[in-house]
């Protein structure tokens, strides 16, 4: 099988991060994967979520949302159905989870972290860009924190990125993108860390189910995704946290 | 680690799924799995959903809720909060997609099937009790097609259950009760047909991340639940269907 | 006529109450009167709401809900919908009011009972099973309280049941199970206590009005019914409470 | 006792209904019942529900509500809230179905009869008052179907009117004004035809339950009520329908 | 052109006000300019919204709602529809926002207004009559307040009305009817005070853009219909308020 | 008075317009308007509403909304809330009428062209830099469709653009940002055509109000802004249309 844009199965498409994307979020970053494009962004607020009152530990939250332009067929907005589908809401949780997930949150003081992912363009593999964009966007925000002297230390865990892998016609691949995402037998979103731990592994087979051996290719695949990704976030970050 | 009800670490819950317990659904089952008590039903409905309409394919759909009463503190009803909850959402499309994967929807015709999981007791395992109920209730329906003559055949590709895995204190624990899924470190559920073939992986280290042996190991213990499980589903459903 | 179940026009269904059906409410009670089934649960909270802060006052509440395969053709979810039914707030008002109507607020103290019923098969009469079966539930509950040493005494001043009568063709009936019910040109619901006093009554005539007569042989039957159905109560909460 | 207004206790507020109260509904009518003020409407739709369509048969429904004005203190408005109360949709229910029991349905035809009852200054007896009214506006609306000439006769079987009872310091008392209402232990609202036969009842004793004897006397306060009410219509209505 | 009604282009419609309209509120107005009639009240509430908590700085905010029954065709009732339309929350922001320019918040203290304008009778320029309208209801409740003490002097800095102006047919005229309104090119609605000052513009020529020229006569008229709606407000309120 | 930013009271802040920002959309611009940035684009659907149905006439309807990172303090997702503020209501509605002025509906045939406004920064006049916009990605797709050869000429009347005056510390200034609005008297809206007539206005002096000559003022410098802007749209749209 060729992919449409002539990529080998095991190729990332082309990732660009660009940092200090918007004027007022404490970290924001504007992150392509090919034609998927998602603003990241990263607000502090002093206060946490009733049930952590006075507990001294922080909180990370997400919210996600496509732009109405941003997918072929106009995707109908959600402010105006007035609620949010399952499918936002399922991604939302993932981000929090992942981002929550490395860092230390008693460190980071009785403070919520609001991330938001707005995604611009959407062309397959939205939630996992939004997940390496927000990281970024989250250490800048915890760095503000560090440089405002609020916090000692940057409290971040490890770093984390997220990429998609599927079966399509039978070829294992990576980071697909919309075209082979809507052909995919197999899809599976994968949050991995620096160390190549796994945070999040969410495989469905809804087309055909898949046995051990498959997945175990397909986890080949995202740790090198995962890896390359996790490589520009260092980059990009230049050396302002290297996790615990 | 001693389980808190001395069970070992690769051993299921006391199980019993009560067959047509229900009188007016399609087929419908009472799941318990040790505490954990959930009602699943099926109901046909001579309808599909505007997107499938004169396709000639049929459609299955999943709700879930827990009633009230059904976990140690009330739970806020989502009738009375005006919307579901994002861990409902999540819950239902992973019933549904589940489902979906072993039926052959072209053979169902255009009718949908309406699963509806609630739990009258909650002590951790709720959704993949669910699961596992509930294709037993859709079993019965799809047999209540065929004995009404509308179908020929029941159109199910095979028998699939569900069971939740874990990491609690470095034990690897198979079906987490509630006590056990609080102190999880790694928690993942796992939808297996009766090939042993993974439909659904749901995977989480919120706490601390997780390596490819620990996932083995989880898998391996997913995979022998799972088919405990399908034994007893085969059982209780006795020959009606062995799958194609 | 001869009532499809065979029964005497004053005759109940088969009642059964299943007392501690829960494991986590304070109390709870599955009633069966024929082939209605309602789960009913009282559960403790230490707090009112803002209008009875500060007064010493209790209060309780009930809220009232159909599973979507209770009924013949699937019940769509309310929360699904995003609101409740008209139908539905008029029943959780009639529960929670009857409720309130024995007990002793003042000395119940500064928390809520918070009930539930929740219909798992309808067959005609679940509002008023519904309130039987939650009396049964707060009773046990209050006695919770007692036990627990935050009250001195079960602040309970009747015993309160609650049952349907209604004109099916010109006969006048005790108990109507849904097809009777659809039939009726006189439908009513009457909740009673212990000593033969009318709490609620609800009668409607949308077919056709009724006379004084009328309503006085209906009020015959309701009375005999509900003695029964308290008889049962007392025998199954086995003098936990007498009333005040 | 002497009520606050010097009545008698078998003795209604001063009455008062104005026909045509507005240009653009078919009939309408302002109520007002000593300080009670409602506004009663009745529009045609030349449709009829789902339910109902190709049956042949028509629909009146109701709908009610209070100006945030209309109470002493000021009413939270339900199009800001986004949903209506409890009490509002027992309210809107009783009332159409009120109205129901008196129309011949199939003889309106497939057009719904849209009625709204909106208070404009309450002191109890406010749904009462709204069906009283809107009897008139109904026959008004009918009475334009018929001199359009798309209906032959007035298809009304009966004339109704409401009327409040109750028992306040152990003294019976008809048409309860607001402060009368409040300290009222038992509570009734009662839909007699013009035959004193009753439609609906609806009586709750939460503060303290009531005997038959006690219900006997109550029910003879409404029916002198509702007798007098009725009358009135019949002279503002000055022949337009006798009923059938 | 002529008028449907004869006025001349630059002529009011029949302007009544009945003060003292309703007993709860503590300023209430029925006003009627032609067949277009509005409740208007003012109802004090002893606290303000958050953001103004402990500033010493008072409130006024506006509701505005139209019976269903006021249109020519029933109006679908926002509370049934469970949100308000952009219509209504337009008008309710201008009512609020054009009441708030006069009045000295400062002085007022920290307390709410309510302002509440109900659409009885929809015949063209409900949202102007109601700013008209709630003007003489808000002095009548800050009187209230200077009545019982509160206040030293009633804090307002002017008096303001406001007109309809439009363009229909290239005749420019003053205080459209519904009729009128429909078929206007351009549309305008003109707050202003005593000084013949201007509080609000509004203007839209969806059906075609008007030039300089245009907005200058429609100003002359809005401002001999200002001063005049004025004179009246004046003449009703007789002397309770000459404004500061 | 010095304007924060160096600009002279008549000077447009620096503006840049994009055109094809995005991939899906039939037109799409980024406008970006000193630092307040906005994304507009123009989708086209084969569908009108239900009340242009086979009246062979088009439709054009606006959304608008803030990213929650766009202000200064994190704006709350209108998807979350489960509703639109009345602001966006009001916004939406302007742009939609704005936009609607300047084509012939008639001759876009029955098909509807959606305009979505997503601001991305914002720093004051993001409805007018909407509108300005939002006009440009209008006039693509309008472009797209007679390219495919859907209509025969671009039916468009004239240009439109938008921007914002107003008057702060006495000082009368063009293209306000965001300190500046804070800080208005006067604050107000002109949408303009291309011969210098005016769409759309609206001004409020909820702080102040203003006279003739302070309006008339304002219109100059609206229209020397409009002038500008419309200049760079027909630039940008290099003779793609002159309007008709």
């Amino acid at each position: 099988m060729n992919r449409n844009d002539g990529r080998k199965n095991n190729e990332l498409r082309k990732v660009k991060m660009t940092r200090d994307y918007l004027l007022h979020p404490n970290g924001s970053v504007l992150i392509e994967m090919g034609n998927t494009k998602v603003i990241c962004t990263a607000m502090i607020e002093e206060k946490v979520p009733p049930f952590l009152r006075n507990t001294g530990q922080g909180w990370i939250t997400a919210e996600y949302s496509m732009l109405p332009a941003s997918t072929i067929t106009r995707k109908r907005r959600e402010a105006t159905k007035g609620k949010l589908e399952g499918r936002t809401q399922e991604i939302k949780r993932l981000i929090g989870r992942s981002l929550r997930s490395v860092v230390d949150l008693d460190k980071l003081g009785e403070r919520t972290i609001w991330v938001d992912c707005d995604v611009i363009q959407a062309d397959g593999g939205t939630r996992t860009a939004s997940i390496t964009g927000a990281f970024v966007a989250v250490a800048d925000a915890l760095n503000f924190l560090k440089e405002e002297g609020q916090i000692d230390d940057i409290p971040l865990k490890s770093f984390i990125s997220a990429i998609s892998v599927g079966i399509v016609e039978n070829e294992k691949l990576l980071d697909l993108c919309y075209i082979e995402d809507s052909n995919a037998h197999v899809d599976m979103n994968i949050v991995m860390t620096d160390k190549g731990e796994i945070v999040e592994i969410q495989g469905t087979g809804e087309q055909a189910p898949f046995n051990r051996v498959d997945l175990n290719e397909l986890l080949d695949l995202a740790e090198k995704g995962n890896k390359e990704l996790i490589e520009m976030q260092k980059d990009i970050l230049n050396g302002i946290t290297k996790g615990e």
